[in-house]
């Protein structure tokens, strides 16, 4: 099995690598701040570093123990080419390719924008140098780790390229520099690897917008319902509301209807499959967008859900501190449980009761969202997780709400200026998903439902897909 | 791709894959549906696919792009065969076995349930096929996964096989369709990736069905005690309590027991250890599989801890909102501290700063169980964490429940119907752990102990063990 | 070190590792506990075990099914080693050199502290056998784990070593026992991998340190100023307050000024940066060694930030259950708030929300800071998080210091014996940090700064630079 059985083959493995290895030589073009960096911190790993430069006697400085060639001499010396030069300068390598023939180039190089060039900056450099192994490397961290050495979110260096001996050896390389390496495959991975550094959260920008959009719309809202409609109505000026009860309230619509819009992509989905009787045809591609950014959506639907539940679990410090500031409020809610009803406790206790639980298992889908997490479950149990447990949440969630409105729904003093309350807006989207899921599992429908998944397809629309599956 | 189908072909192996590597050509056996997935995403990630079919002519669609060839001429025009065909049906592959000579076949198949086969999938092919390289891979990811790429839960493709080179090339495969590749040794682990897709938390079932009994025994204890007791002595119905009061009195109870039991086999380890005189006689079975599931056990602790401090957060909004309905429970409550003693503000107090201690350790050690947080720490680190600081939250939980209960067990008043209250039923495990391990850490023990663990044995048993041991 | 320098090595590779591989001999040298366990796990695992030893036939049991023979015969026999012998008698390998020749050692051994010895084990091994191939592995791992297998903390195996053969070896051994490999590189890494199981939580001492300090000097200010100052002025026992209201004051000061000094060494470097107008000078080693602390530092603050929101939240049922006690405090609170203010409204409900939000965002930097979390964020991403969202989380804990304190400092009456309260003394850290980050926003600065970080030199001081880096 391993290799080292069968000494005959062995005897050809050079020996200079068991005992002391001596240092080997590594090339950089280009002495800026990139170059710089990173020689020092090869030197600092045992290597020898040398560098090639267009004026070698007036590069400016380089760091200790590093020598200056021309680039002619420095790429004829090492088998590995640093390329710490900026894509507009990269002309230069054509003339260099006979050369570079047979080095391993390593492209560490970034643009300031997305598509700023039509090919990535590693492609254009294999084109420059067709006979040399381009790798696309280092790319995706900080100088700062460059400099200093791996740290959080600096460990990871991401490769590609297509000679696999080539990759090798510029993963030996980052693995002596103390980082662990992923390899992306080919080099048509090269720009994605380049717009990397350049993404700031991609997957998060639609839910971010949309919990901002929410948020917003619901803030004034219950501001005009509430504050306004008090001001206007009363002369009460009870603006300092909006810091606590306000807030409150946006939080848990906001995250119900997050929740529910994380589900809801799933349901129609399905409704597509059943109405189109195949899976084989792509889905629009806004409903794809939104697919994929679900686990986001779940995301901040438990970050607005775990405020809520801080700001409610402070509502009695604030009661009990500004106890009279609050009187009417508060004899009036006396008043109206006076009457010991059981009915009243069983609801107000189960109110309570759903929101908690509901947030417990919250919290659990975001902690199996965790990557380390996820990775170590099946994806049985996964889906499991997030496909059962999810609904559960969601129906914990929402019947939570409905016990909170209870039956405020009938009474007209709650229909300020005619608009309903918060909460009722925000059960409409977690109904429709709830219902229709209902539906879903009707034992025909899902029969229909499961079969597609499965590969089958209805007859009526097959001559449509075959055309465009089969050459 | 894979370097033994032509030995003599990589010294010319470099030049090929530098500059523009043309597609690769791979084979897919069965055009089902799991065939026509795969094919697709192979034909997007730029391989070129060929399928063998029995009826070549008739086989029904494939994805556009793709070849449909007999199964012998589409197995001789690639060296990387995936079959995607069902077990069952693997029997003509034993009449293809010199056309599968030197190729490297994938096994990507499932069974519907463990222990279907006397061998695995994988190994039977192997048998039929035995000049052919057989890899176990892909498995254990989601026909989803296979259609449209890695996502969560399902970046990670495991892979087996007993040629190196064979697991190279499909390593390569993986990793240009985006997945990350764990190398799972030999053949031989076939049977336990085949089994990974169908298991549902196979560790977790023993701590939650005991966590699911203890619920309900003391669900129905304290029931029987709080509700049944008042409505048949006061004729009061108080079922109301049910959702709150009673579930954040089952809720610690069972912690604590789960929390105890978490701890109690590595006592009992320690005792058989001592007992024994010896490290190197395996434990009974129980004890086996009782401490594989600690961490599982812990967590369910955790989780159920979660639930009480939030149910026990939301007692004053409870009580605030409904203080007429508890009027009476809080005037007795008013009355049993106007004396403002000292000892009893000590205790209420200790009594919840234990509880926060403890329940903040706990946190701690649900964050050092999360895998990339136990990966990063030295086991040294682990176990300190997970041994110390764990009886650490153990004595605080326990600590917080004497201090619950205080001189309750003196007055006769709590033993309605004769039962102890449900906290004192609680405090025996996780006591008994207690004593244990302090008995444990007396010096003298504590020695015994410490020698068997590194290896020394007692004498008299000495000649058993010995007989066992030596060939 | 890559393969492609050598093609003709490859063509020896035996074709018959396809089928059915049969167990692969590996040597032990010492039949002492380790190498017990170790035996025990590789034969396991399909692996026929050999055992060298100095006397074959009195060396006390070895696992059944393995043999015993001379350290020659026994090193003849396998072509991998493990030397499970403690370093003190590692001479006699000297005299075995010639039999170890092209053999792969696996160096397992651990030391009891670090710097016992002046070059790590493996390195001396190395030098006792010069041409044999030394790999440093397997001694991360608990003795636990090598007797039973891979476990949450010790799954991961590291190893380093000059050979990459001779590590690819180790690497499949170490898969099929079940460990997942890292590879460190060189044999010069050996010390570090040999100081890893030694270690506990090294970068932790230092902020530990700074906690416990703080905590300390806290908590004995506060006890003297509200226990000891009204024991001594009124001759009142409130000293049960230490439980609750004295921790609860402790906690929040201690969090806030900890999460302060996670954001000050940056500010600092920046200063100094701007002060020299260079990056490339080294800082001083006290603002190295505080830089590398900082995500402890702030894992710690968030520690005592979740401490404090548990203690916040339960003072209402401390106030609800003990309502008679705290009577004359509560008492006189009413009366302070008797105006219905909607200044003072506005603030208490300022305080709560910027409190609530501020341990939001804390919560969100925890996770962020989770290995697998980082791993998965380019660093923007995590620079944005925790550089960003990080100074927002800092000014909303000040600003909600703030709140808290209000007027106070203004009356003579919170001036015990003439101290300032804890909150004022937490907040001059944070104070001062803000201030400077202020004035490095301000456009000038920044754009100096930014120069500098892009490797720009202010021309006075290069010269002295230009001195140390040019050769």
């Amino acid at each position: 099995m391993s290799k080292e059985e069968k000494p005959e083959s062995m005897s050809l493995y050079p020996l200079g690598t068991a005992a002391a290895p001596e240092p080997e030589l590594l090339c950089i073009f280009g002495t800026g701040d990139l170059g710089r960096s990173l020689g020092q911190r090869l030197l600092q790993s045992g290597y020898k570093v040398v560098y090639g430069s267009r004026r070698p006697h007036s590069c400016g400085p380089v760091p200790q123990g590093a020598q200056v060639m021309s680039h002619t001499a420095a790429a004829q010396s090492a088998s590995v080419v640093f390329i710490c030069i900026q894509r507009e300068h990269y002309g230069f390598l054509e003339q260099l390719a006979p050369q570079l023939k047979r080095k391993v180039l390593v492209d560490v190089s970034n643009n300031l924008r997305k598509n700023l060039y039509p090919e990535a900056n590693a492609e254009y450099l294999q084109r420059l140098t067709p006979e040399a192994y381009v790798v696309k490397a280092f790319n995706t961290l900080s100088a700062w780790a460059l400099q200093n050495g791996p740290s959080d979110s600096n460990r990871q260096v991401y490769l590609c390229g297509n000679s696999t001996e080539a990759k090798e050896a510029v993963t030996e390389i980052a693995t002596r520099l103390g980082f662990s390496v992923q390899d992306r495959g080919s080099l048509s991975a090269a720009r994605e690897l380049e717009d990397f550094p350049l993404q700031l959260f991609p997957l998060w920008r639609l839910p971010l917008r949309l919990a901002f959009g929410l948020t917003a719309f619901f803030f004034f809202y219950l501001l005009t319902r509430d504050v306004i409609y008090t001001y206007a109505t009363q002369k009460k000026d009870i603006s300092f509301r909006i810091m606590v009860s306000l807030a409150n309230k946006v939080f848990p619509i906001v995250s119900l209807i997050m929740l529910a819009l994380c589900y809801l992509p799933g349901v129609i989905a399905a409704v597509f499959q059943l109405y189109r009787g195949t899976k084989y045809r792509r889905f629009p591609d806004w409903l794809d967008r939104w697919m994929l950014c679900r686990k986001q959506l779940g995301l901040l639907a438990l970050a607005f859900a775990f405020l809520h539940v801080l700001y409610t679990l402070i509502i009695p410090i604030r009661t009990v501190t500004v106890l009279c500031r609050t009187d009417c409020h508060f004899k009036m809610k006396e008043n109206q449980t006076s009457e010991l009803d059981t009915t009243i406790a069983w609801r107000s206790d189960s109110y309570y009761s759903m929101g908690i639980l509901g947030f417990g298992l919250y919290v659990l889908l975001g902690i199996t969202s965790l990557p380390s997490v996820s990775n170590a479950l099946s994806w049985r149990e996964f889906s499991f997780i997030q496909s059962k447990l999810g609904y559960l949440t969601l129906f914990f969630c929402t019947f939570h709400t409905y016990l909170y409105g209870w039956d405020m729904f009938l009474r007209s003093s709650y229909y300020k200026w005619y608009t309903p309350p918060g909460y009722m807006l925000s059960l409409l989207v977690p109904s429709v998903v709830l219902v229709l899921k209902l539906l879903l599992l009707l034992p025909c429908v899902d029969r229909s439902l499961t079969r597609i998944r499965q590969g089958w397809e209805r007859t009526e629309p097959q001559d449509d897909s075959q055309k465009s599956l089969i050459t």
